[in-house]
């Protein structure tokens, strides 16, 4: 069996850095691709990160993502620090410039960088992320930008960011502390940069699969992806959003936005299909969304 | 042994889908008590439920509650679709009304489905909600309103709204984010409607014990229930209020609270009658509350 | 091996119940030092706590602290009631007062109580606790407000509140339901007191390790503590600082927090340390903060 | 003319200390009914007065509501200390019980009396509080919870609760710091219980109409309300509860929930019905809500 | 004096629908384009809109920004609903499509729309709103978008929306209840859709300033904005952001969050500059931000 | 009569920079005492003013604060730049230090005297600051961390730190947002510095009353000051305490916080007091707080 899709969507040829596929109907999936690097990010790959989930977002073809990085040797190696070093937010803003400047630099530098990984947690669909061999830096702050993750045994994650003298400024710090994992553990793994494997992601939680191979991967999260595919997407992604608006907020406000959300929600024709099909033993259809 | 208590509850006798007895001194027992339809839920059932859990809170021969299903087959198969398709928040409101108002009418009845979930969650008194069998959709949106979830090893639960193409609204989605569970795991299983059971409940954090069969469920939650209930009632129902306010709201804000809160209850008799049993070896007492 | 601290650290000689010493270059070793009573805090020690852990906050030349208790029996029995009775918060304020006056004072004394435990949260190094032996009551509360806990797997915790009649009021209640743990677990050793040990807390995820003995405690978590103290303490304080803003608050305020912040420290001479280092294999060495 | 409406609307006649008639099309006039006392409350009165406007808020007769005390003296002189003193919130709540159970009883107390002043925020109709005469204590807790406020020249108001040795409980600490009102007013008429007239409230923004007799305050408020009542309800409705809800949340929260709100509402019939009225220069008429 | 500014920038001679001049060294004048139709907004307005915004907050030549309606009869009639009635969130998204799907494509619609208007808050440079004439619905939504607004005396101001059956939708009701204005008044004309001139917004406070004409009005904000203008861009910039972030949150995160910001943007050179010239009494000049 | 009162309170006698007294009884006066630099701030005096309002919060014999600055000249000048410009924020932190390292120091000085502002506002007691003459910079940030504000009519305030090159970090930004001031009208005086004198004060609603002297403006607020001390310290400190906790946080959390507080304050021994005082038409006398 061939995990790995090969009906690239038209809509998305032109990106080039990522590939996008159809795995299956209804299902995406997105490939890192620059696999030569393992997959480090540079300013193009940012942008065109983006762009991918923006488009993603309200395709009407796509339910379900899967994101993973392309080739052998890992998901992604995060940051290209020496591509970085001249543009990056690593790098100095302006010589010459008084301090206050440089700082107004970079703040802005940070917040464009933060917006292609909202992105990622913005996407309407639910996005599953599949970490195998390097996963380390910026691959943790996209990884806990999506709803679901799964690795391979042997991947290596590294909250990378203390080695280069920086505190994660793209995500981890703000999403991490709401995954529900275990806060003693997380702090120990970011304040020492050390790598680990993916049975122990697995033990706290940060993933929810772990696969013996890559190949392993893919098709286990293909199968899962179909069967999400296959359900109504107005409940799939109204899922998401009103968990993602609640895990913020109070009980009360999450309840409230659900009633607000769901009034035109439960009003879908996908649950009268939804329900004829559990009566009738047979597998509904819905329309697009 | 019979885990099972014997004795109603006069003021709950009423009640015609719950029973209501007291399991020992202090602990009283809620039965969903439909268990032809699986304790299916319908309109009479949410209504008394809130009545139910309003009445408890108050109840001064009550400080903490058991809450299991009726009968072999399950804790409660979910909203009873076939009751509910007349008149509930999935049917349609009302024929010939315009999309507003429609979608208004389902609002409404979402929070009024709500309420009765809240009444769980707002009960001054410990919940130890007690799945067996099937646990299915709004069977989830109950259990997290609880404060401590133990299972039978072969419950299935599911979080099956999806299969009905509607995301659920009556807590899950708003609770279930902060309940210490990998959010990984959480969304898996809310967009694939896969059914769960109990060793992976326990090892995710859902619930905190598992059982061989119903009958060692009910008598193991049993002794824990009687443990809470020998202890200060102002102690174990101020403990519930603090961690209740506090798990939504930044940790500055639980600590004005507590200490607002604590100003009246830390000067209680049941801390010197504490005290003095610690010091004499005796078992104490505390007056109703 | 030696993992003992030896030197003491001048400027904390003056204090009466902790012994600060330096375990290894900008690692400070905190000792709650009164072995005789388990540990258990009375007045002097709270004052006392908090001017520790203020002083070591702005200390240049200590980046991690490792906080433990002094002597074989435990970290801390927590409360010395026998020295609260006559005057801590569990006394009576004073006699013949009406009753607002005296919860006016109980309240007073409850923020009193609860700021030297802040300071060990708002201390700007990583606090790693370890725990052994006796681990109860305000010990729980101490604990879960730093940001790493180890322990020996013969520890034995207890949430013991509720059995001196009181709902804890110094932190517990306000940051337990964040770290990651199951809320089932954690309201059902709460509300029973019941005691528990390091295997059961490291499943849950309150604590990240379990060491055979105190010895090896202390030098397992010594190792990690040289290692984060090799890093940038530019690096490492601001993940300290942002995580803690962020775990209590919207991703959306986390991300606009850490973009403000780091503003200033991407421009860290660390950041070019840490990576010539990285690239010439080197040690980096970092300015003190 | 007649301001004061003439027929009384059946379903609300069982009230006996509310008088609830129809002042105009969809313009329901709501009294205080205990002029003999200057409508000062008792517990009948709060327990009415949540059922009063619970039913409003959903009787599609209805489309805004104008909000007064009968007879000449005052809208009302607040808490009927009196008859509050057996059972009240400031009574004692069961002599010889220790005080922590007194002080739970009256936070339940509180809780209760709080209720029925939330159903009015609550009500999903516009609600317009009409004060003249005294209007004293509760009456501003009630003001405060209306949407807009009226007065005559003459109304004496006072936050009256400092004078009974108390701090206002059911409202007014909690809603007037977010009316748009001047902080360091509001705090010198609370602290001092100061009695304040029409033409001050209006200049701080309390009130935003003033008249110069009972009787003109209730004939200019049912044009406004009879002009209210001419709007869609959809919009109306929709905007007091995106108002209420935006109020308390920061902007970005504001707007996601208004989004979700108005999916379903701006599909409404009224939208075409409003606009082609709009070009015909009709009046148009709005199904019922 | 011709307050008309008459210096086009390059960089934004491509929008079609605003005209953006210099009016004076760092003062930019951004003028709604569409005389011929009162300013009315349709689709590529709002989109033209974002991108002004968007462009100007990074403009280093931009320190202020005037922000009006171009012709003698209005800032702008609001919402071209003719030309939205085809397409826009007024519209019926697919004919045929069942009521989820419709609502679904509502609320990306009224996201789509909200994000230009949030381009005004989120400029970095403070945004003056000059109001004349027809001010009516999205107008509206535009100006509570603003740091500052000054209007003519004789504009005639209308939150129009429920005129036309909507809740207004793109920022009035989300921003309105925050800019300390009376709420008692702004629901009188929210609900009513009431016109009110200069006088009764300055009156309130919805504006600060009130001119006799629109020359005045123009002159007098250009004073003003070059008097901006001269200051330090750091310190205005940063005013702007610690304001609008404080306003939405507890008073405890507005300062955590200005003391991490201004831990740079102390240290500017325009902190010598300004104090030198201070001393001196000379005018200060400051770097480009 | 003499205003100004001469009674020095032996608690506060050892302060340099603050003379405090006692107005009335029960009435504390705090006058800033640096008039021969128009009570400019430096380092002593924050530390000072941190200590005496710390004192003040739990000293039994006050009840009201009046605060005001000594000489004719004025409240403050605020900062004193050249006291500060060797160690204070505004200072170079220390040569030849990194970039982060100094913004570190700078944040943590912001912090430091942002500390001495707060204590302003958690002081349990009304404070109620009177302003004159020069009130420039830091004296608005005292000013809106106060209760209540008055002033004379040639006042002159000025929120001067943006043209000293700054954003105003010590109270200003984070708390006059919400004061129910004009946000147009404050944005206008912050960015362009803007001198305004006592009446534009107060119709905007910054400060609530207008003296025409010195004098007057002391004698006025001690009689204000007189009526509050003369009422129940628990109903007068609980005000404060709920209207404080409420301004920053929902409605909802409001209420909650009100009920739990009142719980024990409503028993206090000043209702009984108040209403038979009430009753008999004689003036209460409370016990102290």
């Amino acid at each position: 069996m061939a995990p790995v899709s090969t009906t690239p969507l038209a809509a998305y040829e032109r990106f080039t850095m990522f590939r996008v596929t159809l795995a299956a109907p209804f299902v995406a999936h997105v490939e890192i691709n620059r696999p030569e690097k393992i997959n480090a990010f540079n300013n193009v790959m940012f942008r065109e990160m983006a762009e991918v989930f923006n488009l993603l977002s309200y395709d009407p073809d796509v339910r379900v993502i899967l994101f993973s990085g392309a080739g052998p040797r890992g998901f992604s190696a995060g940051l290209d620090v020496a591509s970085e070093s001249t543009s990056g937010p690593v790098g100095t803003p302006t010589a010459g410039q008084d301090f206050a400047r440089q700082a107004w630099a970079v703040r802005r530098h940070a917040l464009l960088y933060q917006e292609p990984v909202n992105a990622i947690e913005r996407c309407e669909k639910p996005v599953i992320c599949l970490l195998h061999g390097v996963a380390f830096g910026a691959a943790i702050d996209f990884a806990v930008a999506c709803d679901i993750r799964h690795c391979t045994r042997d991947v290596r994650f590294c909250v990378r960011e203390i080695d280069v003298g920086l505190a994660p400024d793209v995500g981890t710090l703000s999403r991490l502390p709401k995954l529900g994992v275990s806060h003693s553990w997380a702090k120990s793994v970011i304040y020492s940069a050390r790598v680990f494997g993916g049975e122990e992601a697995q033990r706290v939680g940060l993933v929810s699969e772990v696969a013996e191979s890559k190949d392993n991967l893919l098709s286990d999260a293909l199968t899962l992806a179909k069967d999400i595919a296959s359900k109504s997407p107005v409940a799939v992604q109204s899922s998401k959003a009103l968990w993602d608006f609640s895990k913020d907020r109070p009980v009360s406000d999450g309840l409230l936005y659900t009633a607000a959300w769901n009034g035109a929600m439960v009003l879908s024709d996908d649950v009268k299909s939804a329900m004829m099909s559990g009566l009738k033993k047979t597998k509904p259809t819905f329309a697009k969304l």
